[in-house]
C-alpha cells in the first residue's frame, strides 16, 4: 500500500464531485450525479481505517458503495454515438469475467481464475474518473495517472492489507500489460467491445464501424484472434 | 455434460421468444427482446458442437451472445417497484464478483477464487429464462427446473467439455447450497440487494422496506451477518 492516504468515502465523493473530468461532466449519468453523491456521502459517518489494518464491514461496505457507479456510469463510446440503453461499465466486466471462464484454449500456463478477478478489476477505477476514451482528449499518461490515483483512494478506502494489496497487483498487471493473463484480458475487453458493437448495430440498425477498426491487428493472443474472427465473420 | 442436448443459439432464442414467462412478457427490456432476438438469430449460421467438443470461437460467441441478456435484463425487483434506471442482473453479478473480492473475512477455508467465480455464474440461466422473483408467482421448484433446464441447454451450447462442466457445477453447487462457498455468495446476494435498496432508498426518495424484511434473518455467514448490519445501520 506505500504511501497511499487512508481516505474516507465521503472525501472520495467530494473530490468526484468537483473533479473537470469531461466525462464526469457530460456522459449519460451525470445529470444523476450529485443527488447519488449527496445520498453516498450522507450514508458513511465512519473514520476512514488505519492504513495496513484488515478491511471492516463500514470499509469494505464504503468501497462497495463507490463501485456502485460502475453499474450507473454508462460506456462513454457507445453514449457519444447515442446508442439507446447504453451498457454500464459493470455489465462489460462482467461478460469479460465470463469470457475467461468460457475459454477453452487459453495459452499454457495461463492462471484462469487470476483472468476471472483481473477481468472485473481492471476498470474498477472508473468508479471514480469515470469512464475516459480517446475522444476525450486526454492523453494515455494523464489517463493513466488519474485512474492508478483513484485506485490509490480504493484501496486506501479498504485501509490497505491482503485484500487492498491483491486488487492493486491485478489492476497494476493489466495496467503494464505485464503477463500472459493481463494480454489475455487485454483481448477479452477488445473482444467485448466489437461483440457489443455487433449486438448494437444489429439491434439499432446502426454503423459502429469506428470500434472495429479501432481493435484490428492489435490482439495479443490466439483466443483473441479467433474470437474476434469468428466476430468479424458474422458481421458481413 | 450427461444427456444434455446439443442445441444451436438460434434454437434457443427461439425457445426463449415463445416462452410465456410473466418476466420475458412483462419486464422492461420486453418491447426491446424481438429485434434482439431476431439479430441474434441472424448471426449464427453455426452447426451446434458435438458433444463433449472443447467449444468453439463459433460456440463460445454464441454463448456471449446469449449472455448479452444478462446485460438488457433489468433486475425484477427493481422494475416491479418503479424504479429509475433500474439495474442488469449483470450489474447485480457483476458487484457480488467484487464482493468475493475484497471480503476480509471469509470462513476459514473458503476458496476465494472460487466464490467470485460463483458469484458472476449463479443466475447465468437469467440470459433464457429471465429474472423470476416470488412476485411471479411462479413455485419455488418450478423456479429451479426451469433455470435448471436452461442451464443445461448453455452448456450444450459450449459443447460439453471443462468448461460446461464448471460452470454447471458452480450453479449447481450455488442451487443447492451445498458448500461453504454457496452459502458465502448466497449471502452476498442478499447483501448485494440490500446494499442497491439501500441506495435506490436515498437516492431517488422510496423506502424499500420489503427488501430489508426478505432477507432479514437469514444470513448463514458471519461476512454476511456483519455486512447486513452495517448496511441496515446506515438506513436509519
Amino acid at each position: 500500500m506505500g504511501g497511499s492516504r487512508a481516505l474516507s468515502l465521503s472525501s472520495l465523493c467530494a473530490a468526484a464531485a468537483a473533479s473537470r473530468s469531461p466525462l464526469l461532466a457530460s456522459h449519460h449519468r451525470a445529470r444523476h450525479l450529485r443527488p447519488r453523491l449527496a445520498a453516498a456521502m450522507s450514508s458513511s459517518s465512519s473514520p476512514a481505517p488505519a492504513p495496513g489494518a484488515a478491511p471492516s464491514a463500514s470499509s469494505a461496505i464504503d468501497f462497495l458503495t463507490l463501485c456502485y457507479r460502475l453499474k450507473t456510469t454508462k460506456r462513454a463510446g457507445w453514449v457519444r454515438r447515442g446508442l439507446q440503453g447504453p451498457e454500464s461499465v459493470a455489465d462489460h466486466m462482467y461478460r469479460m469475467g465470463v469470457m475467461a471462464l468460457v475459454a477453452a484454449d487459453l495459452p499454457a500456463g495461463v492462471n484462469r481464475d487470476r483472468c476471472v478477478k483481473m477481468a472485473i478489476v481492471h476498470d474498477i477505477a472508473e468508479a471514480i474518473v469515470g469512464d475516459i476514451t480517446p475522444a476525450d482528449g486526454v492523453p494515455k499518461e494523464e489517463k493513466s495517472r488519474r485512474e492508478k490515483e483513484a485506485l490509490d483512494q480504493m484501496c486506501a478506502l479498504l485501509g490497505g492489507g491482503s485484500r487492498a494489496d491483491e486488487i492493486r497487483e491485478l489492476w497494476m498487471e493489466y495496467e503494464d500489460n505485464a503477463t500472459l493473463e493481463a494480454k489475455v484480458v487485454k483481448d477479452f475487453d477488445k473482444v467485448e467491445m466489437i461483440l457489443q458493437a455487433l449486438e448494437y448495430e444489429k439491434e439499432q440498425g446502426r454503423d459502429l464501424e469506428e470500434f472495429f477498426q479501432s481493435t484490428a491487428g492489435k490482439f495479443q493472443t490466439d483466443v483473441g484472434k479467433a474470437w474476434a474472427a469468428e466476430i468479424a465473420s458474422r458481421r458481413k
